[in-house]
């Protein structure tokens, strides 16, 4: 088997390794493909350093086929198509008030712990959804972006016939938008970059770019007057944070999507003047996952669209290279 | 009848006046008590010049009888004691959704319009709410401010049992304090003003200061480590948004009772991270009003020991003055 071991200062490794035992309650899989998410491209860039242990195997965006079962391993059999749920839930904390998807002592597989960029690799039992046998493995890889944004949409709270707004275009913002046009909201996108815009476009997506369109009044004209009931930030900038208050009618609620590593101004008193509403969400639970799988396996959305390049493993670091130097790119798959 | 003028430059005139005539659907109410709020303290400041249109009547917190009715006014008599809710819901906007109470065109009675600081006072009769024979007029006027805690409790979706910081131990804070705590929350406040916490441990409401104890500790402490399922921020400054996302359990939820003027730093990663829930809400709607006289009539808040100081109208500018330079004080009524 092969593994691609991130070893600091922007580079991986790919080296010939031995798998590993399969323990009791773990299953052993064979990954058929891994994507490439946005964190990876931040572990790459060096900014997660202090957090995952040198050399480490990345990756969580994962289908696979079961290889091997370990002790007390029930309900699956070796063949079987999977999708990997990456998240190893520690000790309850009373904090967690019963949240265990985001508990204070969870540990995030393929971060914290060895993940998928690999041919060979041990999960507990517990992570698996299983794949429907006619899904493409390409578009399992999907499940895990794909759930995320069902667990954003549900938290939402959106409705059939509802204006939702998407600041930011990349793999997540339009798998929001997917997933929201399927609830049957209005769906309109903010993306600058016009790549992404031609991509939206051909998923039949409207989107309008924020340099050169005043987007309150882009939501204003798209909704009538009636402005966003729901606002995805997904964009991850100051802009998007600015603008996302001005979008929300009352009691309209805001999705705080993207990671913003420092403190941004946010304009509390348009909370209060609108009584708006901000809803964090973070990864998935179980459900968002069983969500994703049956969309995925439905074909009601367009996801083999989203697939910009398929890459062997070996070529891990160039793929890193590309994806680095082409922001509009979508989804990078790692064929295992 | 006697008027105190808002004149500009801190400076209020209390002068003879003529009682307007009482036009179709209005009502003219003998004032009894006006209550000062503070944003009738910013007025004073010169804050707001630009809404009020000098020399004005002010004051909104009110409790009155009815002295005449005009036409087209059913289901009131001369001699009922009422509470005023002071909105003005003007022509519905798309971007209202329905929300009155916040809508675009709403005018604030007593900033956009006359207010209460007289001895006679027109207003529609539909923002009359009923007050109990039996109940003190100077209980009355604490009315309009319960009902804004009542909204904000209510727009928490407090439960039974759980933890509620307030972030701010003013009249508002206090009076959260109270709603939550006979909601059946366990409550803690925080409260620089060492007079304020006394008040509060009067009213047997435990409350720190967070400029001598670590207020995350405090509340890890009080709440063993569960942390607070509900945080209101009513103190309105940096420091209090600043400290609000670390005081949240996973899925807390954060109300913003607070006027920011200027947008702030907000920690939007710990959104993110704990998947809190940001509520901005603003004034109340009808069912506050009659949970508030519903409150205030059971006597199971002790409402009374929140008024400071009664004072007749005539002696306003000393009010206002004696409130500048006593930021410790909670409620001041003006006979009127």
């Amino acid at each position: 088997m092969k593994a691609a071991y991130y070893s600091g200062n922007q580079t991986f490794e790919v080296q010939p390794t031995d798998p590993e035992p399969v323990s009791s309650g773990m299953v052993r899989l064979k990954v058929a493909y891994c994507g490439v998410c946005g964190t990876d491209v931040h572990i790459y860039h060096g900014k997660m350093d202090q957090r995952v242990r040198l050399p480490q195997v990345i990756g969580h965006e994962v289908s696979a086929e079961i290889a091997e079962l370990g002790e007390a391993v029930s309900d699956w059999q070796v063949g079987d198509k999977v999708a990997v749920r990456p998240l190893q839930p520690g000790l309850a904390d009373p904090s967690d008030n019963g949240q265990r998807h985001i508990g204070k002592n969870l540990r995030f597989i393929g971060i914290d712990t060895p993940g998928g960029m690999q041919t060979y690799w041990n999960v507990p039992a517990y992570t698996l959804h299983r794949l429907p046998e006619q899904m493409p493995l390409e578009l399992g890889a999907l499940t895990e972006p794909l759930a995320v944004a069902c667990h954003d949409v549900r938290l939402s709270r959106l409705q059939p016939g509802e204006n939702a707004v998407i600041i930011g275009g990349g793999p997540i913002g339009v798998l929001i938008a997917l997933v929201a046009r399927h609830k049957g909201a209005n769906v309109l996108l903010s993306e600058p970059n016009a790549t992404r815009r031609a991509l939206c476009q051909q998923l039949h997506l409207p989107a309008v770019d924020p340099m050169t369109t005043n987007l309150v009044n882009a939501v204003e004209a798209f909704t009538n007057g009636a402005m966003a009931d729901v606002v995805f930030e997904v964009s991850g900038v100051a802009a998007g944070v600015k603008v996302m208050t001005e979008l929300a009618r009352a009691r309209g609620r805001i999705v705080m999507v993207a990671i913003h590593s420092e403190p941004k101004p946010v304009d509390l008193f348009r909370f209060f003047w609108r009584e708006l509403q901000l809803i964090g969400t973070r990864v998935y639970e179980p459900e968002d996952f069983d969500e994703a799988i049956r969309l995925a396996a439905s074909a009601e959305l367009p996801l083999d669209q989203l697939i910009t390049q398929i890459s062997p493993l070996e070529d891990i670091q160039s793929v890193f290279e590309t994806i680095d130097n082409n922001p509009a790119g979508m989804k990078y798959l790692l064929k295992c």
